[in-house]
This record gives C-alpha cells, structure tokens and sequence, in this order.
C-alpha cells in the first residue's frame, strides 16, 4: 500500500513513520511548523528524534506542488497529520489563533481538492480529537461514533459537536469541511477522533511544555524533575486517551480496513477515559510525587463523566495497551532526558 | 450611534451606508474584495455605484490595523459585511474556496480578539446565511431561531446546522467561532441568518452574473435583455428572501436593539419563502419572458419546503416590502442599466 503521510515530522508523524515503513511503501512531507512553534513558546522536544527524509511542503499554501506530488506517488492512503496541535497555542494570541485556524482548516481544504483533482479514489485518514465533543453537550453520554444520528424520533442530523478552543473548532471546520467533500465529490475518509495521547516510541520526539505536552506526558516530567504534578482546577475532568503505540497501530488498521467508496468514516480512537485526578494519583503512587491543584485556565467544566463509543477499532481488533503498563516506560524515558524539561505551568488563560 | 461598518462596499454595505448615516456616526472599511472578484470573473456592477470615502483595510490580514481603528473609533455596533459571498465563486477552484474560507473564517476571527482587546461592550451584527440550514437537513420543518435547541426531550444541542458550498460553510465556520468567542470572553453578537437579497437602493451597486447574483436579480437581468429566465432544475428549491431595503431596515433595528451583553443572538432575516419556479412565474407574468429549465449546477434537493422563524425582526416592527410591489422597481433599474449586463448562465458544477 502506498501511504502519504502529511505533518511527518510531529509528535506522532515522528513515531508512526518507523512503524508504517516496515508494512508499506511511504513518502512524508512536512513544513516544519512543530519544530518552529515549539521553538517560539521558548521549548524543545525532551528526546531526540530521529532525522528523517521529508520533502518540505507547506499544505496550506503550496496547492499546486501537493497536487503535483500526489499525482507522482499516486497514493492509496493519505494520513494527514499536518495540523497545528495546541489548544493553549491557539488561544495565546490573535496571531496564533488565526494562523492555527488558517493553516488547519485551509490545508485540509487543499488536500480534499487535491484528492479530488488527482486522487479521487485514495483514502483519507485525518486525524482529528475527541475535543469536538465536549462535555457541556455530552456529559453523562456515551458518545458515538458516525457522522450522523437520529433524535426526536426519526430526525438524522449532523452527531452535535462543539468544541473548548480555537484549535479544538479547527478540527470541527474540518471535519465538516471533510463531511462535505465526500458528499458532493464521492471521496473517501476517515475523521479520527483522537483522545489525548502520551507515551514516546520509534525515536519520536516528546513535548511536555505547556503548549504542546499532552496531560501525561507533563505529568510524567514533572514527576521526574520533582515538581509537583499541577492538575488544573479540581481534576474532575474526564477524557479519552490513548497510548502513542496504540495511535500508531490504529492508523495502520484504518488504512488497512478503508471504509467503503465515497463513505465518511467517523471513529473514536481512544482505549480509556480517566479523569485528570485519577491519572495524577497513578503517577504519585508510581514515583511518589507530590499534587497541586493550581486554578484552571481552561474554560471547562469542573467534573464531566462521559465514555465513546470505539467500535470501528475495537472490531479491527486494536488491543489497549494501559497506563499502568506504560507509565514505567514513559517516566524511563523522561528521567534519561530530564536535563531537557523545561517549566511547564500554564500562562495562557481561556477567559 | 458609532457604527463600523466592514465590508462598506459591498452589495448590502454600498446601499447600507446612506442608509445609517442619516441617523448614526459611520466609520467604513473595505479591501475591495468585491470589485477584484467581479473583474476576475468577467462581469462588473450594472449600476454605476456611487463613490464613497472608505479605510482601505483587509480585516483578514490587517489585525493590528483594524484593532487600532477600532480603539481609535470606539464602536457601539460592528457591522461586519467583509465576506466573500459567492457560492459558485467558491465552487469554481481550489484557490477560490481556500481564498473564501480563509478569507471569511480569519477575517471574522480577527473581528472576534480585535472586539475582546479594545472594544468588549461593542455589539457585533454579522451577516451570515440561511444556507446554514440546507434543505435535506430542515426539509418539512418551521426552522428556530437561537443557537441552540433541545432534543430528545430534555438534550440541549446546537441548533443542526451544515452547508451546500465551501462559501455557506465558511459562514457555518463564523458561526460557531463567534459562538465561542461570546461564551469565553462574553462579547455580544447577532448572528444574521440572512435569506437571499433582492433589489437595488441608494446608489449600491448591483450584480446579475452567475457568481455574484442572486437569483432575482439575476433573473430581472435576463428578463430586460430578452433571455429566457434559467432556472436550475426544476425551481422546486424554496428558500427564503428578502429585499434589499428590507435587509437595511433589519440591520438598523438589530443595531438599535443589540442583545443583553454577552448574549449571542441567531436569528432570520428573511420576509417569505418562495420556489424558485414562483419566483420566475412572476417575472413572466410581468414581463412576458421565456422560461428555460436548465441542468442544475448545484448539489441540492429537487424540491423542498420549509419555513424560517423571523420572531426576532417582527417583534422589532419590520415591515415587509413583497416581491410584487418591488419587482416594477428592479426591473426599472435593470431596464435603464442593460447595457452592462452579461450572460449570467452557470459554467461552475457542484457535483
């Protein structure tokens, strides 16, 4: 199978490349913009990752040579990952907040018209986040999967969705934008709801700034530089996660198991929901750390309880891979790099 | 009143500023998105527009310039009218639909932290669409106004909505980022529903090609030039409409009327429904021109019915001016202007 992987060079770009190169034959592109945001906020990736040939390409703008590569390569998948990841980033500025929205929804875009143009038969595997369903509208719900659902009866809309950042509603223009062009142009894609992710695999890089450090990981650095672990607000937040190796092999199963023609393909992709408290207590009982609750800059509610529906990988046979499993793993790999964390308390506010 | 007004010279913006300056301070911004689009296209304002003193400013790429304008001004009311309109227009290239989306959904967003860093007590009037509710979606139903809804008995939702055009779901993009920013930062909005504008007041200019003319005008453009009015399909498409007049009157009065602050408003703007095929009876029965059925270049239902919930606009006393009084007067301006008029025949499909 031939897989384009757009964003090569971010935080699962860099471990998934390894992993999917075994199977299939690739061509990765990236512009670079992780390396470049991450350096802006004053941070650094904790390991270092493994150099990997990339052609340079800005999705967003660079129309014309996407259009022209995916003609070349001719791909059977496309995993697109060339997104700007952070809620916090996005929120931190007008600039970041457009650029975050510019870049996202105006490079999925191009790669729809690009698919459309000269690829109207390759699958596209967008990576997208559970965040599009927030907890105001799903507390107490299991949240399913698809593009659509029935209420009042017999009335199909679009599955409610919402969402808690300039960066979360990126995603949400996304993936109606996506809705869209599989209706209207016949082509064929997979919107991947992500939970949060942690873990470090295949040489990837690792962030656990406040911007682009996932919940886990910043934890987990925290824990190894013996600061306290900060929940913000009570820690009665409640997400899906994943572990970075079963994002991995999630993509993998997807592209593998495409949906039908011109189907869109909604799916959750998380193996278990915690509340933020619950995970700060795992790791203190591991390393013996200690907990603040320092006052949330998030708008959000205090405590939310919801699950998701995960079907679609559950029947492709995706096997959890648990926190508990991982933390040893995860807290090695940060105490080999501790020399290279940096603070990681929030400065950007919601409100 | 201080009014800004974005998009000063546009089709609404261009008959809305005589309209307001009897009565409030006016400050006018525009790029002059409208005019280079029309020119790329090949068409051009039939009406010779009157001339009027404007800031050239991009609200899409000029933040610090327009943040300071606005500090400077200190608006009560932000009329932001500085979209790219055109569904086709957007339809037509994957350079025109990155240009329309990125146009549109940063332009407002930059709109949005402009008003939370200098002007928080402003109210802002955004033009939006009543595409945002397509046909397959509210098909057979009275469409609410608000931005949310309860389903299922008791489950509060956003209220469904999708779009039929890269151009409508840029306004659905709008839409939900201006519904976030007022729920974070408590900014106060009215989010414009608007029907499809017909007519021509005030000096504005006025537009008949297939990109920039709404089907009315359009088809009074066909009319004074001897063509058969070109409905697409069957013209069992209702949807509804408004007078240009009528459109002004309504921005007044919302403007006049702003929501408790922090409140996001959604309402319609639209003063009856019609079918399309209606519509072009009508011309006939006044002009005697030709009816053409042609293949529809869009992708839209054969026929539908609904109806919009225009609480808001009636409580605050608009009087609606009907089809049939205005169509003499349309015509009248067509008939006088003819010359400038192209063909106006569909050459972009959705499909």
């Amino acid at each position: 199978m031939r897989i384009l992987v757009l964003g090569a060079d971010g935080y699962i770009g860099t471990a998934l490349t390894p992993h999917l190169q075994e199977r299939h034959e690739l061509e990765l592109i990236d512009n670079g913009l992780r390396e470049k945001n991450v350096n802006e906020v004053g941070s650094q990736s904790i390991t270092e990752k493994d150099k990997r040939n990339y052609i340079e390409l800005d999705v967003s703008t660079e129309y014309e040579r996407l259009k022209e590569i995916m003609k070349q390569f001719n791909p059977d998948t496309i995993v697109h990952l060339a997104e700007q990841p952070s809620a916090p980033y996005s929120m931190s500025s007008a600039e970041r907040s457009a650029e975050t929205q510019r870049n996202n929804v105006i490079g999925t875009l191009n790669v729809l018209w690009a698919m459309k143009e000269v690829s109207p038969d390759a699958h596209l595997i967008k990576l997208g986040t559970e965040g599009e369903y927030p907890d105001w509208l799903w507390n107490g719900k299991h949240i399913p999967e698809g593009n659509r659902m029935v209420v009042n009866g017999d009335w199909e809309i679009p599955t409610p969705r919402y969402a808690g950042s300039w960066y979360h509603f990126s995603k949400l223009h996304d993936s109606m934008n996506i809705d869209y062009a599989c209706k209207i142009w016949g082509l064929t894609a997979t919107d991947v709801n992500q939970g949060v992710v942690y873990g470090h695999r295949n040489g990837a890089r690792l962030d656990a700034d406040e911007y682009f450090g996932t919940v886990i990981n910043r934890f987990c650095a925290q824990a190894v530089t013996g600061q306290p672990l900060t929940i913000y607000g009570t820690g009665g937040q409640t997400r899906g996660f994943i572990n970075l190796q079963n994002s991995l092999e999630s993509i993998q199963l997807l592209a593998e198991n495409p949906p039908n023609k011109g189907d869109f393909r909604v799916i959750h992709q998380t193996t278990k929901e915690y509340s933020v408290k619950s995970i700060a207590e795992k790791i203190q009982k591991v390393t013996g750390c200690e907990i603040q609750h320092i006052e949330n800059p998030r708008a959000e509610m205090k405590e939310n309880n919801f699950t998701f529906d995960t079907s679609t990988l559950d029947n492709l046979g995706l096997r959890a891979i648990t926190l508990d499993d991982e933390l040893p793993r995860l807290l090695e790999v940060m105490e080999k790099n501790k020399e290279n964390i940096t603070s990681n308390n929030p400065t950007t506010t919601w409100n």
